[in-house]
């Protein structure tokens, strides 16, 4: 089977490929989660929790086959969740491929409004943030929660603590952090919408810049729900994340040319944005 | 994209992989034929027609991408075609991406028999075949036909042949020639089923051959449907092919297992059969 390198962003290894109209699957596999699923790469096998942005294929073509080769190997079912105007049509996916493989497809599908969060552990949960394509879509952030004994509390002995908790006192301060965003397909508007702060200062921010150059206008980038890299530059001072992953480039560049485009991007963003070249 | 090596065997180029389980999708570029699209390798979407043996996961998941991936291209509608019994449920599954996708996701379907026949071109058809499978499969055979003039009308002159033509005498014999055959997923029933004399005939049987040693018993391959090498060598007379490509090994051999295997067999089989070890 293939072996991919793994990219290390802030301490999160990234796996995956995105190629836009083609294939887009982007795995964090410390979190167990994958965002999209493409042509569903064999890595994105392993991942329990599956966050798909929007319906086009190259988005979601391989997700029958996702959850049948985990059923393959005997995983459990994954979680899978989708913007929740599309779960009914997503479920009935699964019964047209369970009439054709005659097998269970076993899954749980979640459908998930914009704002709207999912608890994946206590200490980790995905808010549902709006983008703008052609069709529906919506980004995710996910965020870590940290529980901090309250001040008032620090200097208690075990016991004590213990016995204030068993009697329903809250004795910690929980500390919520977006740690990863994702931004799916979309324009630009997704960084002006005040709604999505959180996503601009997730420590990683995954986002699509499908097209890099003159060879394409930003109206023409707009009209098919993209990103242009030169809207990127024109909003630099929005993003707080500490570092930034640009994905879903047009097939239309090399590796070269991508390359190319993030190493000219001038402060503030120079030096913290990623180009996911795997599969150019 | 991936760059696949392509083995040729009695002058057809074949790609693709074959993993029992996992994926099976076998091109003969110069037919323009795809055999299952498994999870749609890159080169299976220029093929312009696709024969599908059976609906399991495996072997059909990568539908929707091929049709989607080809309209992405501009390339023209392929031509899919499938177990008839299967054909209502194939255009649902197409229904439903279409209302994820909202493309069009164009292409032919056509439903075909057991014993019926498909015309690709004048000189090209493929019939479908009787298999064994745990739920309805069939295998396909393609025929080249050539047209021989009538021994009768040699030594007439250029004209004279057109006349006769032109009155509508037929001036020609064909000759029906089976060149490929491919089983999909079968039991090793199909080799003692009369009908299915022109795939031992074929110049080439591209043949399932799922379990290769002790670790697996006959009788369990049976029961699901699948062949035992130990079976291909049982029915060794039975096969007039001139080269027999083995394909669809389950996913526990090596491909030093996979080899060695091959190796061993005995005359009349040694030395014409091939295996498909791309993925493994």
């Amino acid at each position: 089977m293939e072996k991919k390198k793994a990219m290390q962003i802030e301490g999160y290894p990234i796996e995956g490929l995105s190629i836009g109209g083609h294939e887009t699957c982007i795995i964090f596999p410390s979190l167990r989660i994958a965002f999209d699923i493409g042509r569903c790469p064999h890595r994105a096998i392993s991942q329990d929790f599956l966050f798909i942005s929007h319906s086009h294929m190259d988005h979601i073509g391989g997700l029958p086959m996702y959850v049948a080769t985990r059923g393959l190997y005997k995983m459990k079912p994954p979680t899978i969740i989708v913007p929740a105007s599309i779960k009914e049509t997503v479920e009935s996916l699964f019964e047209v491929h369970r009439k054709l493989d005659s097998s269970e497809l076993k899954h749980n599908l979640v459908g998930l409004d914009i704002g709207e969060e999912f608890i994946i552990r206590k200490d980790l949960k995905v808010k549902a943030f709006k983008t703008f394509h052609v069709i529906q879509s919506q980004g995710y952030v996910v965020y870590s929660t940290k529980y901090k004994l309250k001040k008032e509390y620090i200097g208690l002995s075990g016991n004590e603590i213990k016995n204030l908790k068993v009697s329903g006192v809250e004795i910690t301060d929980s500390i919520i952090t977006p740690e990863v965003a994702f931004t799916g397909d979309t324009t630009s508007d997704f960084v002006v919408d005040e709604t999505n702060a959180d996503a601009l200062k997730a420590k990683v921010l995954v986002m699509e810049s499908t097209f890099l150059d003159d060879s394409v206008s930003v109206e023409h980038a707009r009209d098919y729900g993209h990103i242009h890299i030169s809207e990127i530059v024109n909003h630099a001072e929005k993003f707080e994340n500490k570092a930034i992953l640009l994905i879903h480039f047009s097939a239309r560049y090399t590796v070269k040319e991508i390359e190319d485009a993030v190493s000219a991007l001038p402060p503030p963003l120079e030096g913290r944005v990623f180009a996911l070249t795997q599969g150019f």
